[in-house]
């Protein structure tokens, strides 16, 4: 298995104790549970997490003006309930906890157990679930994408603006509301903990609409040439964005180099504009990755002043750059 | 070929058109110059450059607070020497430019002939030379690798300071004599522009010592855990840094995930620990890519005060991250 690893039971808490060294604003709680070291006094906390192998998602959020704890799962498993408990209470000021939630079923239960559970224990939590991707036909089965990097952001701000929860529950829900993402694969990721392919493809083949965790997409076929993957992944995601203007994220899935993503971006562009859509902002970058898998996804924000104003806020976190 | 491309001709070409769509304060020149939009109006001009196929080098530096042109040859292939000159003519207050040159035979040559020729029309022109790869035993002949990046970072920032061209020169070089780097690679880098492979290498195999374009190094070995590595590479390295206080960059070949970036940094300084080194600073994530080759490098800079707090000093490049 081609992979830096010195033991593959070790993967997470391994990744952990690394990001951690090398930024010193955040800490590992309870093992799993990473978090500022300067707890926020007041306001709403954000809170997030989900199996790991999507880095910088979530740990990489940890931090000013995004989220305040991220709860990370084996690779490609759901934190347990306690975990997120634990989470929820080690940053709750008082003013509540908004838990941002990525639509697959077992972070939908454990984070829904664990916000009960935080409710008995009388901290005020409320969730927002993510249901971007496309890829999915059925809206309540879609599943969430690249498109959470953008609600942890959006909620973070809201927090630092002294938003109450509900608000912030609403306000994000709604920007939910109308994102829309889709990506495809060159490669599968190689799983370490299992040291197994995500999925087998043909040397010649690509797979249109690819989930972050490998699952299977809308159809395979043979590699073409970027303009005409843009212009098919374009072509779904107008259809359910009406907004003229958009904010845009080209996100790699871990392994794509630069170079590409940046040659995808062009054409992503041109696609857009002969779909009469308007770019306001770009976002390019490794936001929500599925551990070395190559390809890449596109999101859709449609244009809001005040969702554009939260995106450029500042925030401490090294890997929302744009 | 597994590539996100619509032409291999045109990978220079459709690349920085995509990196300038997406970053509005840069813009493109002369077909493969990249500038800012808003020029330096005093002070010195900070002028890098080299074969693509290192993004974010050097395009992604051409930002307030390090590079003002970044001179882009075709993948892997020297810039010439007249496009070397219309960069330094084009960002040239009158307060001179300085050069900064990775030390491959093509860079160095026609870098050099730019230097003669801006100076026969009038313009002040330095250099600095980066040969910070140990894999190489001859000091003449080593490669500049990812080192290469600090010296845009104290260089710009020495210019924003209002050094002179004599003084920025000579800080740079000086702080290039102690920077040392190694890298290593698990897999080589497919070349866009031929559809071949850097190098053949056996799936259980790695590179100690490769060069940023899929040069040979040391040694081809069985894979092994991360810390046997991160101590060779360490042992390596330490012979070559007095200094016991050290700076630390644990840099990404292009396709590894963060999720083992942050796994090698952990080792990293485990290994460093052993040898009695004091990390004072660490930046970790792609800054001098090869392509898509799995690996990393580590660079050591012994630590000063003035460098350290020139490379924290703000920049508006998203690529410089810490």
């Amino acid at each position: 298995m081609k992979k830096l690893v010195q033991d593959k039971q070790q993967f997470l808490k391994d990744m952990l104790d690394g990001l951690t060294l090398a930024n010193q604003s955040i800490e590992v709680i309870h093992d799993t549970i990473v978090v500022r070291r300067a707890k926020k006094q007041s306001g709403v906390a954000i809170v997030s997490g989900g199996g790991s192998g999507h880095e910088p998602a979530h740990a990489g959020y940890v931090a000013e003006g995004m989220l305040d704890a991220a709860v990370c799962g084996e690779v490609f498993t759901s934190p347990t309930p306690d975990k997120v408990l634990e989470a929820i209470k080690a940053v709750n000021t008082g003013d509540g906890v908004l838990l941002i939630i990525k639509n697959y079923a077992g972070d939908v239960m454990n984070f829904e157990m664990a916000q009960e559970m935080a409710q008995m224990e009388g901290i005020d939590v409320e969730t927002v679930i993510v249901r971007d991707d496309i890829a999915i036909e059925d809206v309540a089965q879609r599943r969430g994408v690249a498109g959470t990097v953008f609600a942890h952001k959006y909620a973070g701000y809201l927090a630092d603006q002294g938003a109450s929860l509900h608000t912030i529950q609403s306000k994000v829900a709604d920007m939910l509301e109308g994102i829309r993402s889709i990506g495809m694969a060159l490669t599968p990721p190689m799983v370490p903990t299992t040291g197994k392919y995500g999925f087998d493809i043909d040397e010649k083949d690509m797979e249109i609409g690819i989930g972050i965790h490998g699952e299977k997409g809308l159809k395979r076929m043979p590699i073409a040439p970027i303009q005409t993957i843009t212009d098919q992944l374009v072509e779904r995601l107008v259809k359910e964005v009406e907004s003229e203007n958009v904010i845009v994220m080209v996100n790699g899935m871990g392994a794509t180099p630069l170079s590409e993503l940046n040659i995808a971006t062009k054409y992503v562009a041109a696609s857009l504009k002969a779909q009469g859509k308007t770019v306001r902002s770009w976002f390019v970058g490794d936001y929500m990755t599925s551990l070395d898998m190559q390809g890449f996804s596109i999101t859709l924000v449609p244009y809001d002043e005040a969702i554009q104003e939260a995106f450029f806020a500042p925030t401490a976190s090294q890997y929302f750059t744009h």
